[in-house]
Formats: structure tokens, sequence, C-alpha cells
């Protein structure tokens, strides 16, 4: 079972890709999408957009997870963080792979344990749960990891707990710079 | 000069195409893009984006002009609008289309000359700038045209004169019914 997560934002959208067979899990992808620095808002949702769409091929996954986002610090926060979420679902549907939603908490709560961790708690256990060294950073691809797992979890009724699992170094590729 | 104006909304999203010399403007086609009663958010996102991405490359206007939005009821309705307008601003970039943002007040402003319009006074406005016999309905539609108009206004320096246009009837065709 292979699982893309993404994080949406229009700066910057993390994603993670991650495959189980239910009880281990194993690291495929991780990284963030941007468009180029000087680009207008348009051309960055268009370069997230066109990265999902390569990546969602190039993985296949069985299902993309999302966060389902109710908060935001204000309606401008909220409306750019929808563009981005927007165009993540519609990339997602033009794949034809089924989209799941969680709530931040259920993350939270699939991930850590507990409904009001905190991000570096988040963090700490997304690098547990997939035997890395070190925490996925920017942290916008670790929830992207976290949205991932809690998927699994949740299909499979595991709650958190420390399943250590095999690290292929050479599957971990960083798509961070990449430019559509 | 064709401008297409996008009125967007993740349940309708509104459109409109207006062609001008410059002093006389004709209604090209409006409508309103939505996708079945009974899709999920994603379907319908894919299902406005699908739409523009057609109307884009059949009528291949000069501009694609959208509001700006700024405000919203609150944070759960600025996400949803969020949605649907970035992935409107995407069929728009994806067609190579230059495109033209306005706040609500100078849409306002260009079309009955006043920043604090009401929505009806908008509609009058339409139906008299493009010569209609009715405003054009439903308002999703009426509010496409809008921002159609106020672009080509900002561009030839008119605010809001009562320009009568032709109105060859078989240019009018709605796509209210439009499922891609």
């Amino acid at each position: 079972m292979k699982i893309f997560g993404i994080d949406p934002g229009s700066d910057r959208t993390g994603y993670g890709c991650i495959e189980s067979d239910g009880s281990r899990h194993r690291l495929v992808v991780f990284g963030t999408l941007s468009g180029p620095a000087r680009a207008t808002f348009p051309e960055k949702l268009d370069a997230i957009h066109r990265g999902l769409c390569v990546l969602l091929e190039r993985h296949a996954p069985d299902c993309v997870a999302i966060e389902d986002i109710f908060y935001a610090r204000n309606v401008r926060s909220a409306l750019k963080v929808g563009h981005a979420r927007g165009v993540a679902l519609l990339a997602a549907c033009e794949a034809h792979v089924p989209i799941a939603e969680y709530a931040p908490a259920e993350i939270k709560r699939a991930v850590v344990g507990y409904g009001r961790a905190e991000k570096p708690q988040v963090q700490h256990m997304v690098k547990l749960l997939l035997g890395l060294d070190a925490a996925p950073s920017p942290h916008d691809a670790a929830d992207a990891l976290a949205v991932a797992i809690c998927h699994l979890h949740q299909r499979t009724g595991v709650v958190a707990d420390r399943v250590r699992t095999e690290l292929p170094r050479a599957a971990i590729r960083s798509w961070r710079d990449y430019r559509p």
C-alpha cells in the first residue's frame, strides 16, 4: 500500500510518499514544491500542480492523504492556502487517485497519540515511525509524511506505536529544488 | 479585444466573455460551471477547471479578468472560494492568457461609477453596457461579466458611461448546463 501525503501551501507545498505492508512503513520520497522565487501567484500554483501531477504519475500511490483545513490565522491566509489546496486536490482527481482528508487533530492523534500534540512532537514521531536519522525537513515535508502515516494508521487501526522500519537510503530523494 | 471574466465559486463558477473595439462592447458568451450535484468537492473543482480550459481554448481571450478577493464571511468560506479561485487561475495560466485581478470596489467603480454600489446596481449596469434585454442570470455570470467590463474600462479610461452595444442574439449561449 502506497500513500502520498500532501501539505498544501502557496509558497511551498510539502509532499511525502510512504509504502507499507501493514506493520512496516518505508519512506519512498519526500520534499517540497514551489515556483521560481519571482513567479507570479498563478505561476506558483501552476508549478505546484504540475509538480504534483509528475510525482503522482511517477509513484502511482493507492491514495492521496491531505489535511482538511478548518483553521487559518485570518481570511487572507485561508484564501491563500485554499488556492494551493485546490490545485492539489485537482492533481489527485486528475490522476484518478482516491483522496482521504484528515482533520489536524486526527493526524496528531494517529501519529503522536494525542490530538493536541505540538509540531516538534509530530516531527519526532515521523522520524521514529519511518526509521529516519533526522526529522524530515522542511516541516512542510514532515507534515505531508504525517498525514500519509495517519491514513495508514486509520486503515490498520495502529495508533502511534514505534514501528521501526527499514530505511533504504537510496530511496530518499528530495525534490526540494524541483522546478517543473 | 476579447476579455474573459471569471467569478470563482466552488459550487458554481460564473464566467462571461465580451469583445470590444474600445467603445462598443459585444457579449460573446456567459454562463456558469459546476460539477454534478452529487460530485465530491475535488470532482467539482475538476469540473470547473476542465470547463474553463475548454472555454478558454474555444474563445481564446486576450486577457482573463478575475476578482481579487479580500473578504469572506469567515475562514471556512474563504477556504472554499480559495480552492475554486486556485483552479481558475491555474486554467488561465495553463492557457497562457494574461491575468488581471481587480478589487471588488474597483469593479463597482468601473461598472457603476461608485465603489460601494449594491449588487442589483452592478447587474443593471452590466445589462445596459452590454445592451441586453435582461440582467444576466444567475448573478455569478453577471459578476463575471462585470469584472470583464471593469478590465476594458480600466484599459480605455471609460468609467461607466452608457455605451450601447449591438447584441447579436445568436451569440448569447448559456453554458449553464455545461458538464465537462
